[in-house]
């Protein structure tokens, strides 16, 4: 698309924070450095861009950080982004400093922000996709959703022994909005009694049923999954609806929280987020743009952002039927 | 004060479980072992004495359980334990089984309960300190404390890195009713901004003032700790408080919850609980009653029950001191 | 291919242990519960087998288990099984239980043992893929892989920190006797200095080119991984080599071992080896036989065994390069 | 001894880094700007002060690093430091920058060359134990060692976990060279057969026994844990003496080495560090000088380095007495 060779490119991270995030700009930083090019790092995303913070970085700069949670870049909002004034002060910045690639690391909105800003001022870019939530096309898996299910699964596992303990119901409810790729992995890999996600909505009375038949069966431990954005409410809500149906209960809630978005990435991660920043710094030198770079079977794929950005990805029915048989 | 040599103790566990609490068990039944007694597991603390849920212990019964949180024994609350009729009930099982010598593993409701029908019928018991809160005298740690701590600073870790990624003000919320313990250790394990806990009340203005004063160094991560039971509430009332003083502020909350319940126990614990199982038996064959076993001063020391449960262990000075200065 | 509806299957795992083997009993004895047929668990692989070994599992004892690492049916060698005499006598046993299918969870070996049984006695068998070392094809990844890594990033964080306090160079030999998935996967994922596999000669020259070139950059760390079975020797030996060329160089050597083999499983193999164990139970049910049952882009296939054990897997291209890219 | 009041504070670690260093560098230097003190921080210890890498420290230095192992500013051996002529180099550097007092973070070797220094030059020093051996006197922990007790029995558990589903005897090397502080309580809170440490020798025919009594009882697990610096020889040279009287036995040998020096610092050794560091500072102040300040039953003391570094510090009776009863 774009006819320049691309001689420094700009890196940055929106968004909601993701574990690998920093092993992802440390891969943009090292190959571009690999390939001769030079890296500037765009502090607070798109706000950082129109603030004009944004700095030379180096291999010294990316030293110690592929194992840490986070992104030292930092991240925030932008409202002013949004506006046709907000990203003519960025585009001017970026002209500023001589930079003519972007690699924008972060989630849909992150990416449909690079597409817009492509679309009004043709710098070309490449999005990365980080997020805990997993819901981006054009990848079998997002930078930090693997993360995120280590950390749920750690945490339900410590939560067991206490339920196991006094024989109590638990009701934990995991990240993810509108996607229940989390709570379907945290289900199956804690031996959970039941899942409840935000695509498909289970009665209460499949729910009670569920538990009363796990209580003749003597299983040892009871635990619900709920993702936090699920129809029929948090886990809370519905701890207060089945304690209505099983009052003898010992019910207890944990809401995980914030606990998921941080902590060292785990060797996939890091593995994905490595491949992911050396792809994107090879797609720009290739002259693609517009585009996300994402692995599917193993593979590098670009897609273009706009595609990668319509959320059809959906949790595996294979999935959904396992977690259904073991937890019977 | 019992003359009859102790043959056959019975085992259990009550109250609010610790990691640790397995450990404890198996060291107990080890070196009853080891002494040539015999022992009883009782299922659920009281109540299961009360139920009769008593079963043989041997070496294989606690093979590979050191390393793991909770109890395999379980725990339970007994509302007839509080009864006489309920107490009887429970004597009689163990007269029954030929039990002449109790273990009770837990806080100072268990540790009361020990005390109370070691009055009423004269079987000789010794209690080991078994909660995560730290909160009996006696015993310069309880078993679970340690691990407890660790799990709130490693939840911490992880919340720091997206606290310090967005520039946000977090609130986390750790378990200690009415002893600051978990949270005092936490503030200054993990360099939190400042240290709520229910031994002292920190006025709102000293809160706010703190936070402002750190804005102006530009203090990378701003997270508060509040003990759950505290004076001034929870996280989220002060959070709530907070944010009207400081509008701006981009506020979390966590509340960690039972997590810091479970977990496999850290060596600290492990040890510690192994040490005062071995101790807990050989104080019963050295005709010891009525004591709970503690280590003070890395030194065995048996304390009357009456006394270590009455709740006089503070915070120690420093402490507070310290975790004052590092929060600046 | 065997026209006898399945009613009792026997479950067993074989070869070197790997975590989520568990995770993968767990999920054939409930997953055979769910579809109403019986398991028997065959204790240490083919010896039990022929030991007569063999117990009625239910899923009472297939709790609890889930995120424990090791295989509580065992599993050992069995000289006596390559024997016609002892596989007859392993058949006898097999029918004396009336255990008309099977399920074998272990690597290329367990699955060769597999095979030839089937051929010879036409029981049914399905094999599952469970092996540290990830050299199976027929599936993305074996169960233990995705932990095996994540143990190894995990010691390597640790010895960075005192690699980085100390200016010294490491050498770490992971795991992988003939294949070099661990090796590769850890030297990406903790940013090594370089890696040698199996696979490929890293002339010792391109090594030292190598570190030379770093020790200009001033690169805080210098990790080299080794693959146990690299023809350049293991960490020990290619250590010895590097001192003579580079004297003035602080060098130590860990050699990881059996810790990789250890541990609870994380997110993905426990999500695999769920996945993998109702698979292979409903392919039974299907009339499928002779197969090992994986995942390849997140679907379910069947592949023949005899096609399976023959390793042709190899490490991906792209993660050679990004590999060398992000060491340079 | 000095009258000058103290204002600007060299502060460095030395010898082997051990977790929790830089927890106790960020409370030397947050709590001297607290008492409006000035820090400078000298880089690899003495080689450093000899070399004149120094460098001033502000609250931001220090940010972000409570939680890591290692040590920022790193640490190095001298041979140099060992000469008059160095030491007076040094001193004119330290003059140079009007340093007029020194923290020394580190072992007893570290702490020998400050209080040489001292004599030779009458800068108030203050010594931190730091160290994960726990060999010093004037403290009843040295700050690292919690941490490595924890690294060392989660390696074990993970070990654990293949001995028992193989049936196999392992050896385990734990680090310590003149003190079984690691080894006694890694055998404790691993449920270990048996323990070797430098202070004990245990004859080859009383491990044999007891592993041939711990075959007839059926423990499913056989760890044995050995120091590396007994005298009856490593993990490998025992294992192989073991090997002669029990050529049945399947035998595993892993050296855990430098793993135990890394990692993020536990809860223990971060409030220890803390602690140290603030008293420290505080110590100096206060006119103290030629002391190491330590924690001894919850209490900040400060003992002179001479005392301290004499060795004497031996493994507690209780200890061995308990890890010989259960690991019967």
């Amino acid at each position: 698309m774009s006819n320049n060779p691309i001689t420094r490119i700009g890196v940055f991270t929106s968004g909601g924070d993701a574990p690998g995030m920093n092993a992802a700009i440390r891969a943009v930083v090292r190959s571009a450095k690999y390939y001769n090019l030079e890296v500037y790092g765009i502090y607070r995303g798109y706000e950082g861009m129109i603030q004009n913070d944004i700095k030379k970085l180096e291999n010294i700069n990316v030293g110690y950080i592929l194992e840490r949670g986070g992104t030292f870049l930092k991240s925030a909002r932008s409202a002013e982004f949004r506006t046709p004034e907000g990203r003519k002060k960025a585009y001017d910045n970026l002209t500023a400093h001589n930079i003519n690639a972007l690699v924008v690391i972060g989630g849909d909105g992150s990416l449909t922000g690079a597409h817009l800003f492509y679309k009004e001022f043709g710098i070309p870019s490449i999005g990365i996709p980080g997020t805990i939530d997993n819901d981006l096309s054009g990848t079998d898996s997002t930078i930090g959703y693997d993360t995120a299910c280590n950390t749920a699964i750690q945490a339900i596992d410590k939560i067991r022994d206490t339920a196991v303990s006094h024989d109590r119901l638990f009701f934990v409810e995991v990240m993810g909005r509108d996607a229940g790729f989390i709570a379907v992995n945290a289900g199956i890999g804690s031996g959970a009694a039941a899942t409840l996600i935000p695509e498909r909505k289970m009665p209460i009375e499949t729910l009670i049923e569920r538990l009363k038949s796990r209580a003749k069966a003597k299983k040892q431990s009871n635990i619900v999954i709920v993702a936090e954005g699920g129809k029929s409410g948090g886990a809370l809500e519905i701890s207060q609806k089945v304690k209505k149906f099983l009052p003898n209960y010992d019910i207890r809630v944990t809401i995980l929280g914030h606990l998921q978005r941080g902590g060292s990435p785990t060797s996939f991660d890091r593995t994905l987020a490595s491949k992911l920043g050396v792809a994107a710094v090879e797609g720009l030198i290739n002259g693609k743009a517009d585009v996300m770079v994402g692995v599917i079977n193993n593979k590098i794929v670009y897609t273009p952002i706009k595609k990668a950005i319509v959320d059809d990805k959906e949790v595996d029915e294979d999935d959904f039927r396992i977690a259904k048989i073991l937890s019977q």
